[in-house]
């Protein structure tokens, strides 16, 4: 049986903290000095693991146990977002240092690997390290990718000594699972007084661009029925498109206008072209078929009923990515047995366990997020939620490998 | 009679248009050199006209009749907004100097002042040079107000070498009116088949910054119920906004939403800030009053309605200008002789003439704007409806001097 050390596992989130530190979070953009650093400190991590690290060629530090399998993959990412929270992905990295090390030190034999994956927040690449890892990026592929800053990838890479190495891979049959534990990044746990989140499926994500061309007038001197306004009609669509999805969404779907741009922009002119963006997530690809068929039916009724053309051109789209059903009540059980109360739930955002669940029975762990914050220095969750999320963890790996 | 010579007028307008000609318009902002030599060239042709030109300390060119009064005064700006058109108020300008030309070499031995005011467009300070003339500049106004390119009025004037010169003033008792031309800046005139618009009064403008604050969270993690979203709240508000003034507003009201701002401005972050820029003009300050308090009322109850904090703030208020009623009848009246059809109509945008009305009995006519373009450089107007025009103004001064 695997017994996490309190102490040692909190010093080391709180070690890794340091790196990129900027007040109670941390900046650790892929391939910053901070991530390259702190890199560098969980290869040793994972050296005490008894484990056999390397960091590869895209900056994945990937600790593979010497045991045969089958055994399981424990990982997540440790870069941050601009000015992020000092766990995100790093907690889901030292919970696999940890159990490792904890495994290791009680003379356990079985194969628990480890990896800290390369940009899952897209720096340069969303999920880099976790594509890389699974063989998913195409030769050439990260050529001619860059930062928002202009820096290139292959440079990024090279700047850090990485150029040549071979890329860590996932072999198969090797593993019964790969567990990933993040902090929730919403208020749900919290809100519902549960410590552990058993993510049922990754959300699907379709995102749109809606855009509005009418004529840019004089605000003072053109009748109002004489215009032609892409602000007054981006405005009546937006809010029928909210009616449409209050009406017509699955009881987990999310939605979310992040952002409006009227042109020219200033308070005299009747806007000439308008737009924003729209997004909608649902673990169901059926829910997100049928609210993508609504937008349009809302966008090309604005069309027709106004001389404002109304158009609507999908920007993204992601599939949801279900999680492992056996694996959940793996999970649970566990749970019971550390004596934390669980919950059900789907993952907003995205994560590394979408591409792992191509290739191997995946599950995701959630511990609760202080106030919902995340990709934000304020970010925090309780030290007795983090302990109890890695013994509910430890557990889990124990039910798995029997 | 005043017989205005049409070769002559066109020939000047279209030289007046060489002055910071972009393509079919002007860039001829306020104090640009441009504008100076614009200035420079109108000083010349009014002093053609036989009047005594100056230019003064703030720009205004000021050519003043030897006559005994009462008289008249025409004239408009001469500066243009950046890439503006080449009509818009030089088009009243140079109505006057041929008016006065025409009369002058007719021997005819009545005051028709002629002025070229400085900046009404606002590069520096809106409405400068008919405030200036009209003495309505405090002490020190115009000391620290700077253009967007952050030069100095102060500095612009030194530049221009009209630091010193005694400003050019208003003389009570010496008009009997204030004759203003300009074009249109709207498609009401070309769409009734109008030769001629005879302002009833300059609307009153008021505007609003309305502010949503509510909280930044992850679009994806944090369920609808739980949102705060500034965003969506705006949206609703914006809606109902348009919603009461399309129900209650005056037949000629006009508004208009010309800006949005989402913060931070992500597709998948829940937005934390909105506002919205609202605008709405009318001619009767009843009708202003009544449709301000029905904004409050939607905004309160917006704040009210969610956990979003919703409040307006106004941001400027301009007060409706009735235009002299019994000179308009002289325009009707001067039109019908002529041979053009005028109709009665308000002033969306402001003017000079909203300053020269508070000291003298004030007109303004307009003529059709093509395709209602303004502040634009495709803004264009067919020649005969300039002539047309000049020759009503034209009527007009003959009927007014008796």
């Amino acid at each position: 049986m695997i017994r996490i050390d309190r102490r040692r596992l909190l010093a080391d989130m709180h070690k890794l903290a340091e790196f990129g530190k900027v007040g109670t979070g941390v900046d650790r953009p892929a391939f910053s000095s901070a991530d390259i650093e702190a890199r560098a400190w969980l290869r040793e991590r994972m050296a005490d693991a008894g484990l056999d690290p390397v960091i590869d060629g895209v900056g994945n530090v990937f600790g593979r146990s010497g045991a045969n399998g089958p055994g399981v993959l424990i990982g997540s990412h440790s870069d941050s977002v601009p000015n992020g929270g000092w766990l995100d992905g790093a907690l889901g990295v030292v919970y696999g240092t940890e159990i490792a090390r904890a495994a290791a030190g009680n003379g356990d034999r079985r194969a628990i690997d480890v990896i800290a994956f390369e940009d899952e927040e897209g720096s340069y690449l969303p999920l880099l390290g976790s594509r890389s890892f699974c063989g998913e990026l195409a030769p050439g592929e990260i050529d001619g990718i860059s930062n928002t800053s202009g820096a290139s990838l292959v440079s990024a890479i090279a700047d850090a000594g990485f150029t040549g190495r071979p890329p860590a891979r996932f072999e198969d049959g090797r593993y019964r699972a790969y567990l990933e534990a993040h902090i929730e990044q919403g208020p749900r746990l919290e809100a519902e007084g549960r410590g552990i989140g058993i993510v049922t499926a990754i959300v699907g994500i379709r995102r749109f661009r809606i855009s509005f061309a009418g004529r840019a007038d004089h605000a003072g001197t053109t009748p109002m029925d004489m215009r032609s306004d892409a602000g007054a009609a981006s405005i009546r669509t937006a809010s029928k498109l909210i009616a449409a999805f209050e009406r017509d969404a699955g009881p987990a779907t999310v939605w979310n206008i992040g952002k409006v741009i009227f042109e020219p922009g200033v308070a005299n002119v009747v806007p000439g072209h308008a737009e924003f963006l729209f997004e909608f997530r649902d673990t169901e690809a059926a829910v997100l078929d049928d609210m993508e068929k609504r937008l349009f039916d809302v966008v090309n009724e604005a069309d027709r009923a106004s001389p404002v053309a109304a158009r609507a051109e999908k920007t993204a789209e992601i599939a949801p990515t279900p999680m492992d059903p056996a694996l959940g009540d793996v999970i649970e059980a566990a749970s019971r047995e550390v004596g934390v109360d669980s919950m059900r739930m789907p993952s907003g955002g995205g994560h590394d366990a979408m591409v792992l669940a191509r290739y191997v029975p995946s599950a995701m762990l959630f511990v609760p997020s202080i106030g919902g914050r995340s990709h934000d220095i304020e970010e925090d969750t309780d030290e007795d939620d983090i302990v109890l999320g890695c013994e509910v963890m430890a557990a889990a790996v124990d039910r798995l490998l029997g």
